[in-house]
C-alpha cells in the first residue's frame, strides 16, 4: 500500500512551462515523471510504477513466443559498431565517450552488433536455430530536438528482440511470430495500432513493418485505403500509368518552343498556357491545362557516404511538391540537399528557373543524374523549361523527345491517391511509431562474421530479423489516449495501483474506516494508493485523485455517518453509494473484471 | 518453463583465460555472464534471472521500512556534480561525455545530487519529511583495473538509496530502519555479514557501517573481537597508554645520543642495542630490547585539494608499518605519496636515514609537519636517530625532550591487537563490501540548497543518510559462497529457477514422462529449467545440471522403465528414488520448505 502521507508523490499546479502535448503536462503535473535534462527523465514512483508494468506485459509476450531475455550494458565499445559501419553512420546521434585508457566507447541506440556476437560467441550449428533473443533496457540517442515529454527523448527504455534463423523462410516463421505478439502487447496495452508497411531506413533489409498509433501528435504519417492497405509515406509507390504503345507516340504531334513571357512559376505557366493555347491541354477532358503537365525540375545536390557529391535533377508533375522524408529515404545512403546559388555557379548547364529535359542536353550524353517522378512514362506529354529565359517547350514526350537515368519516389502522397494495391483511394493519417518489425537479413551476420554449420556441415551466413518497442514511449502514448480535462485516466493494466481510496474528513472514524477499506483491498491482492493526508481538504484529495487518474476511486467521508461509501470510476465518472461492508467485494469484482 | 533445447543457455567447457576467482569462472563457464569489454558484462538469461531476484529481494526489504522507489537516468548533466565539488573529485573514475552540443554530461557513480534535488523540487515543509528514497539503477565507474569478474566492474547495478531527515534523531531513526533492512535483505539472499564501522571516506559525515562478507578474496581488511567489536582496519582506533604524570617523567634519565656503527635499519639497531646495552630495554621485563623501541620516521609529500604541498613526518614504533589505506583516510582529503630523493633535495633539513626529533630541531621551532602513532605519549621512551650518520638518541622522552604536531592512526593494524572498545584482542579478516550505510548529515543538502520549513517556520537544511547495496556484487559474492569443485550451488531463494528436470535417454517415453513432470511442475507454480535436448547424452545433461547449480534436479532416465525417478539435492548431493506419482509433491514440498 502507497500511503501518500509518507509517500514520494506529490502534484503540481502548474502545466510545466515547455510541454507541448497532453501526455507531458499530465505526466509532469501528476508527479509521473521530472525532467533532470533535455530529451533526459527521471522516473517518479508512480510514473516507475506505470513503467514497470508496461515493461512486464512486453515482457510477457515476448516469454510467449519463446524469447530469451539477457541484459546487455548501454556502454558498449566502439569495434563491433565500426565493423557494421554504425560508429560513423549514426553521426551526431551517437553518445560517444572515451574511458581513461583513450578507449572509445559509445551509449547504445540499439544492440545489433551486441546480439549477433552473443550467438556468434555461444552458438555454432544449425541445430541452435532458430532462437529469440530479447532485452528491455535503457538507450541512449542524442536528438538534435528532444520533445513533447517522453515522446523524443534521449534516453529512453526500449524492448530490441532479435531472431536468428538459417534461412529466409525460417526468418520469414520467427517474422510473423513477433507479429503476432506484437498485436497481442499493443491489445494488452491499450493502444490501437495500424501495422504499415515501412521502409527499413538505415537498418536495411527487406519485410518492415511499423505499428503505428494513430494520434494526431503523432510525428509519422500513415496512409490507409479503405481496401486494406496500410503504410508509411515513405513506403507508398506511385500508381504508374499505362505507357503509350510506341506507335501510338510517333503520332503525337512534335515537340515546339514557345514564348512564355513572364510564366516563371507552375501557377502563371498554367494560366498563361490557358490564356494563349487554350482547350489544348493534355489531360483534362475539355482541354484545360493544369499544373499536372507542368513538369516541374528540382536541383539538389546529392552527398555520398564517401563525401563526393553530384547534382540530381529529379522531374515531378507541377502539381506535385517533394516529400523531405520520402526524398531522404529514396536517396540512403547518399543525402540530397537543396542546390544552393553557389551549387548552381559550379554547374552553369543548370539554369535555375529555366531547366528543362532540352536545356540539360538531354539526348546528347548529359553528364547530370536525372530522374523522373513514376508518372512520366513513355508517351505523357509535358510542358517544361527550354533552357532559356521565357522558352518552353510544349508537346514534350517522354520516351521519345526525353529520357530518364531512372523513376525517383520522392513525391508527395495525397488524400485520394490509390493504393498501390488496387485497394481504393488512400487516406493520410498521423500516427506515432510504437513498434517495428523488420527484417535484417544478413547484414550483420555478414560484417560480424555470424556463422553456423548447416545440415550438409557447410559454413552458412545467418540471417536475423529485428524487433523493437518504446516502453517510454508507450507510456507516453497510452497517457494522451487515456485523459481528460480533469486528468490521466489509465487503463486497469497499465495504471500504477489498482485502486485510490480516499479518507475525505476530520473525523478519526472517516480515517480508520478508510484504513480498514485500504487494507483489506490489498489483503485481497489488489494494489492500493491511499490518500491518507491528514490535513488535507477534500477538494485538494478529489482533484488529485482525477489528476492521477487511478481507475477505480472509493471515498470515504461525509456519507460514513449514513452508512455510505463512493465508488468512482475515473473513466466514466460513474459514481456508485454502496455500504462499507460491500464495498471491498464490488471493488475486486470491477478490478477483476 | 525453459526449454533448454531452444534457449539461449549454453555452458562452456573451459574456464575463461582471464579468471581469477570462483565466481567469475563459474559464472561465465555456466552461462550466466560474458564480457563484452573490460569490466562490463552481458547479463545471459540465467544471470538475468538470479540478478532480478536478487533486486527483488533487495526491492522488498526498501519497501518494507517505506522505501519509494523512483528511477534516475544514469546520463546526467554536469551542474549538480559541479555544485558539490564531485565533477572534480571523482577524477578519471567518473566517465564524462559531451552532447551535440557540447555540453557536459557524466554517467552517474551515484546519485546524491539527483536524489537532493528531486526533494527540492517536490518537498517544503518539514511535514514532508521523513521521507526514504531509493533506485536500483546502473551505475558507472571507470576503475582503473576492473578485475575479478563482477566483483570489480565498471558497470553495475546498484541500490541506493536516501533518508531526508528535519533533524539529527530523525536521521538516526532513519539510519537504524535501513540498518535492519539491510539485515534482513543479506540474510534473505544467504549472505553472512559483519557490520563494521567504516570510515566515510570521500562522502563524509558521521555514523557510517559496512556490511563486509568475510572471504579471503575480499578486497576489504577487517577486524573483529571476541566481543563483538567489528570495524574496517581504516575505522579502527589505536587503544592508547596511558600518559606518565610529569613527576613520573621527571625521574626518567636524560637523553644521550650514542655511536650506533652500521645500526641502518630498526632490525640492525634492535640487535646492537641488545649487543652494546644488554637488559636497558624500556618495554620488557627482561630487559631486552625490541624494535617497537626504535622510533621509525617515515616523510611524505602531502598534497592538498588546492594542489600546495608539504612534507609529513610520522612517527610510529619500529615495530609497526603503516597501512597504506588507513594513511589515506588519516590525510583525506590530502593525499599522501613518499617522500622521494628530490623531496629529499628540496628538504635539507631532512636527512634521509638519520631523521629523529633532534633532528628536526625540535623545541625549537620547525617548520615540518610532524606527526606521532598514537601509542607515543607522554612519558614514553624511544631510541631515534640523532640526525646525523651512526648516531641515535636513547632515553628520548615524548613530552620531555619532544613533541609534536599531533597523532595520526596510520600504523598496520595487527592480528592480537587489542580493540578500542575493550572488547578483547582482535583478529583481521578479509572480506568484500556487499553494503554501506552512512549519515551523510548536510554536506548536499548544504551545498544544493535543500531547505523546507520547519515547526517555527524557519528555513532549515535537511539532513540526509546514504544507503547502498552492489546487487550485482551480491550475485558474485553468492556464486563466491555458494559452489564446490562440480560447479554452482544456488541458494534457493535466488536461483535462475526452481527445478532443472533431466530428460536422460532416447526413449520416448523418457521425454514424454519428463515433459509431463515439467508441465505438472510449472502448474504448481514452479520455475522449471527443462533439459530437454534430443541428442544430448545423460552424462553431459548432468555435468551442465551440476555446473548450471540449481537448488534441486529430476533425473527422468532409465529408471523409469522400473517406475523409478530420481530427486538430486545439489548442494548436498543426496539422492531419492521416488515413483513418477509422488516426484511433482515432492518437489513442491523440498522448493517450499
Amino acid at each position: 500500500m502507497i500511503r501518500m502521507s509518507s509517500s514520494f508523490v506529490r502534484t503540481l499546479r502548474e502545466d510545466p512551462s515547455d510541454a507541448e502535448v497532453a501526455s507531458h503536462k499530465l505526466l509532469v503535473r501528476a508527479g509521473y515523471i521530472r525532467r533532470s535534462a533535455p530529451g533526459v527523465y527521471t522516473w517518479l514512483p508512480l510514473g516507475l510504477r506505470v513503467m514497470r508494468k508496461v515493461e512486464q506485459i512486453v515482457r510477457e509476450e515476448q516469454d510467449a513466443i519463446g524469447g530469451n531475455e539477457l541484459l546487455f550494458s548501454a556502454l558498449q565499445p566502439r569495434e563491433p559498431y565500426e565493423a557494421t559501419g554504425r560508429w560513423e553512420e549514426y553521426g551526431p546521434t551517437l553518445f560517444r565517450l572515451k574511458d581513461r585508457k583513450q578507449a572509445d566507447y559509445l551509449l547504445a541506440p540499439t544492440h545489433e552488433e551486441m546480439f549477433t556476437l552473443a550467438v556468434k560467441d555461444l552458438f555454432n550449428s544449425y541445430k541452435d536455430l532458430p532462437v529469440m533473443l530479447y532485452q528491455i533496457q535503457t538507450k541512449y540517442r542524442d536528438e538534435a530536438r528532444p520533445r513533447a515529454g517522453l515522446l523524443r527523448v534521449r534516453e529512453f527504455i526500449m524492448k530490441d528482440a532479435y531472431s536468428f534463423d538459417i534461412d529466409d523462410a525460417g526468418l520469414d516463421a520467427s517474422y510473423f511470430k513477433q507479429r503476432g505478439a506484437y498485436q497481442r502487447t499493443f491489445e494488452r496495452l491499450g493502444l490501437p495500432t495500424v501495422i504499415c508497411q515501412a521502409d527499413a531506413g538505415a537498418m536495411g533489409g527487406s519485410r518492415s513493418e511499423e505499428f503505428l498509433h494513430p494520434t494526431p501528435i503523432g510525428e509519422d504519417t500513415f496512409v490507409v485505403s479503405e481496401g486494406g492497405y496500410a503504410a508509411n509515406v515513405e513506403a507508398v509507390t506511385t500508381v504508374v500509368p499505362e505507357a503509350l504503345p510506341e506507335d501510338r507516340i510517333a503520332q503525337l504531334p512534335a515537340a515546339h518552343v514557345e514564348d512564355t513571357p513572364g510564366a516563371s512559376t507552375i501557377a502563371k505557366l498554367t494560366d498563361f498556357s490557358n490564356e494563349a493555347f487554350p482547350g489544348k491541354g493534355y489531360v483534362t477532358e475539355s482541354g484545360e491545362w493544369t499544373r499536372f503537365e507542368m513538369l516541374k525540375h528540382l536541383v539538389y545536390l546529392l552527398t555520398h557516404p564517401d563525401g563526393t557529391t553530384e547534382p540530381l535533377v529529379i522531374a515531378l508533375p507541377g502539381d506535385r511538391e517533394v516529400d523531405d522524408k520520402r526524398l531522404e529515404v529514396a536517396v540512403a545512403p547518399a543525402i540530397a540537399t537543396a542546390f544552393t546559388e553557389e551549387d548552381f555557379a559550379k554547374h552553369p548547364v543548370l539554369k535555375k528557373g529555366y531547366i528543362g529535359p532540352e536545356g540539360l542536353g538531354l539526348g546528347a550524353p548529359s553528364k547530370i543524374r536525372y530522374v523522373v517522378d513514376p508518372r512520366v512514362v513513355p508517351g505523357t506529354r509535358w510542358v517544361a523549361g527550354a533552357g532559356a529565359k521565357d522558352k518552353h517547350v510544349y508537346d514534350l514526350v517522354f520516351g521519345r523527345d526525353f529520357t530518364a537515368d531512372g523513376t525517383i519516389e520522392a513525391a508527395e502522397v495525397r488524400d485520394g491517391d490509390p493504393a498501390p494495391d488496387g485497394s481504393g483511394p488512400m487516406r493520410l493519417t498521423r500516427g506515432m511509431e510504437m513498434g517495428h518489425i523488420f527484417q535484417l537479413g544478413r547484414k550483420y551476420a555478414e560484417a560480424l562474421d555470424l556463422r553456423v554449420l548447416d545440415e550438409n556441415g557447410k559454413s552458412a551466413v545467418v540471417t536475423m530479423g529485428s524487433y523493437g518497442i518504446g516502453v517510454t514511449r508507450a507510456v507516453a502514448a497510452i497517457a494522451e489516449l487515456h485523459h481528460d480535462e480533469k486528468g490521466l485516466t489509465w487503463p486497469r493494466a497499465v495504471a500504477p495501483a489498482d485502486v485510490h481510496v480516499l479518507a475525505t474528513g476530520k473525523d478519526q472514524s472517516v480515517f480508520d474506516e478508510a484504513d480498514r477499506i485500504a487494507r483489506d483491498l490489498e489483503a485481497q491482492g489488489l494494489e492500493v494508493l491511499y490518500d491518507d493526508r491528514p490535513k488535507v481538504s477534500p477538494g485538494v484529495k478529489f482533484k488529485d485523485s482525477e489528476l492521477l487518474g487511478l481507475p477505480t476511486t472509493v471515498v470515504v467521508g461525509r456519507g460514513l455517518a449514513e452508512g455510505k461509501v463512493e465508488i468512482r470510476d475515473r473513466a466514466s465518472g460513474e459514481v456508485a453509494e454502496v455500504s462499507p461492508q460491500e464495498v471491498v467485494d464490488l471493488v475486486v469484482r470491477a478490478v477483476r473484471a
